[in-house]
């Protein structure tokens, strides 16, 4: 079943446009441009070509196997056509179209009886009001924005679920800056079909994917959906941020994706229970599924801060302990030897307690040193590593340093400023070392990532 | 006092030499980089000349006045030559070395003695400790990282106090991205001499500061400050990001600028009295120093927000109206005429109920039709716009609707995703429109806007 969504053998267009002011044009350049490697059918009656791709009149007329279909027509059209879908075997339909549940009675009608076609059949359903998925790994990309508009993600390991399409486009272009990719986006829209738990599901199967990040307005199934997130949240971490905080956003939620109303604090109390990581911004969203995929959680929660610039490890430290959405961290302490020896790789008056500033004397030389012994010591569960490139005597080479430490205990770190920082964060990325442009980001990171392994030592043996 | 040191006639490097290793180098070409129009006295012994400029054997043997000196040189020899800068009368001293109090007993009885040195005399100084200052309008620029590292900021409006200098540098290397300007930077150091207080007072009374903002790892003369900076938020808003929360932070703060403990619950409380902003990291520190410069604040807290992405519009209302560190707003509530006046512009199904969602059919000018309702709307207070240039219909012509639209009523904009939204974030900051990249930080820029109104409106008679 993920494999015709995840990687299918062939795509419709229904409403393929030549015409660029159209979703059908938009949707199949971003198909071609995206590189996917399966065959594509553009639908249009009025063309027999499109992009120098063949064009039949009809779902009916196309000679082989669909696996996806994307329509692209208006809401009543779309659910007509959707049972020439049904008749056609074809496993998944994405409807782009809005006017269904968001938009009043009429709309609502409509969508129960889109419910209704498929009932029973072989055929899902993604949306309707969705631009769809994205899967960087096979190319396939339904997205109705323009390419020259925003840049989609490479292949990555965070599974993207989204109530919302605009959000998820917009949060997707974001994360390119720093090369941050996804396994894969699914719009899920006003989820007609195909809601939170069965996204789940697709990304828990999926090999690619190693942490799932959800953007929800609300839930639809709730009793289905908390047991679904709790099993799944054991194997590969799920972040969740979910709005309806107030009556006000939830009001707000009701006229965008229909959604209905849920009890915050139910979902809130249950989401702690399972141990379900909570974000509270489309930052924070992407942030914290990044670490959770590129970093296993801490054995416990004494992190070591190492930093070539003073200020920030003395930040760095008010935000880990002090308290805040996910808790406070301790800061670990060193023994005597320890504290000796990495007395030798720093000038007299630079910091070896914690947080450890080499200062901007610092090398990364001494930096790989330092860490060395961070990652020998038993009273270090984890490491903030800031990796500066703006004090003279840190290279690009810090980043193959990190990298050798976090294969021994999880590193989060962080690389504030412009060009030269952004460089390093891209690297980082790359060696896939969860690293971030802000001391509040990195900490945030590190006390997830905590906070998701305390979860799961408690609850080893459940 | 003031124009000495932001508008130096000359400026004396002492330690200048032709070595780019040495912190000497940097300085020198720090300010011939930069700009600075004023004379520049290298002063080395060794040397005849540096960079194309005479070099002096010693302060005294300049033959014309000093007004500002850089020492460059280490902490004793830096002791020693302070007593040629008040010999010479020299209004402003920046010491360049660590080795003070912050690095134990030795350490402070040599800053005892630098504070000797100055008592009384016409020689005021900055650090020990410290990078320095930088003010982009004259361009004075005594920091030491190389130039090829980090990038300086514009002028801008934003006056910025930092007791660590390091953070100060890669802070603003940091607002670069966006072409964030300041309009003057001061890194007290160890704040021997010159500390927060009267830092306050030199961008207080300099026209070109609009809002100040503070990094403190702790306070010095307490009361003193407590008087000042209240009486100053009045004229111009203060923010102040403070570390210490934590006895650890606390301690990692003594070993970095050799500050001392203060009780952060009796802080927190002068400053919510004397209203204030805090920031708790970096980025908001200077995202709220921004919006306090760039617009009014609003005259009650009953926002409007304007989207044409509806989960960006969800979200933004789940934000706004839960409560955080800096309150709850209200959302604006629609009269018919304005909500019918507003239907015209938009597709059937778009909402315009408050947030008001374009959707991707949006086009810059049903959205500036839009902001003139909200513009006239008694009932609106602030407006929220988000620029999402990855919509079809949205072009760089916004920047202008919505320059209009904050000629009126105070704007807070927000511009997500990576190209596009760069160069959007680029000309909103160019047109002094405060523009974030997040919903979360515009929320909250528009949240201490709300709240710096709400203290003014309070205190109005006090």
């Amino acid at each position: 079943m993920l494999e015709h969504l995840f990687n299918p053998e062939s795509i419709s267009v229904v409403g393929a446009s030549s015409d660029p002011r159209k979703i059908g044009h938009a949707v199949l350049e971003n198909l071609v441009l995206q590189g996917y490697g399966g065959r594509i059918y553009p639908v249009n009656p009025a063309s027999s070509e499109i992009m120098g791709l063949k064009c039949y009149p009809s779902l009916e007329a196309i000679p082989s196997r669909v696996d996806l279909a994307v329509i692209t027509l208006p809401a009543k059209q779309s659910v007509d056509l959707l049972e020439q879908c049904v008749k056609k075997k074809i496993p998944y339909a994405v409807i782009v179209a809005g006017g269904f549940s968001e938009a009043g009675e009429e709309g609502r009608v409509l969508e129960t009886r889109l419910r209704e076609i498929i009932k029973g059949t072989g055929t899902r359903v993604i949306g309707p009001n969705t631009v769809g998925v994205l899967f960087p790994y096979t190319g396939v990309n339904t997205a109705l924005t323009p390419h020259d508009r925003l840049f989609f993600p490479e292949k990555g390991e965070v599974g993207f679920i989204s109530q919302s399409g605009a959000l998820g486009l917009l949060v997707m272009d974001s994360i390119t800056e720093y090369r941050m990719g996804i396994s894969g986006f699914i719009n899920i829209g006003n989820r007609a079909d195909i809601a939170e738990t069965d996204s789940l599901r697709l990304f828990e199967a999926d090999p690619n994917t190693k942490s799932i990040v959800m953007y929800l307005e609300s839930v639809s199934d709730g009793e289905q959906f908390f047991k679904t997130v709790k099993e799944v949240n054991r194997k590969k971490p799920v972040i969740i941020l979910k709005t309806g905080r107030s009556l006000e956003s939830t009001r707000a939620a009701a006229s965008h994706t229909g959604a209905m109303a849920s009890n915050d604090r139910v979902f809130s109390g249950i989401m702690r229970q399972a141990g379900i990581t909570r974000a509270y911004d489309e930052t924070e969203l992407l942030d914290f599924g990044k670490a959770l995929a590129y970093q296993r959680p801490p054995p416990g929660k004494r992190v070591a801060v190492i930093t070539t610039a003073g200020g920030v490890g003395v930040l760095t430290t008010d935000l880990l302990t002090s308290p805040d959405n996910h808790g406070r961290l301790e800061m670990a302490s060193f023994n005597d030897e320890e504290t000796r020896e990495m007395r030798k790789f720093v000038l007299p008056f630079a910091s070896v307690a914690n947080p450890i500033d080499l200062t901007a004397d610092g090398s990364t030389e001494a930096y790989g040193k330092i860490l060395d012994v961070l990652v020998r010591s038993d009273s270090v569960d984890a490491i903030i590593a800031y990796a500066l490139p703006q004090t003279p005597k840190i290279n690009m080479d810090i980043v193959g340093t990190l990298k050798l430490a976090a294969s021994s205990k999880p590193v989060v770190a962080g690389a504030i400023g412009n060009r030269l920082s952004k460089v390093m964060l891209g690297e980082l990325e790359a060696a896939r070392i969860p690293a971030f442009p802000s001391v509040s980001r990195t900490v945030g990171a590190m006390k997830v990532l905590c906070e998701y392994g305390e979860y799961l030592r408690r609850h080893r043996n459940d």
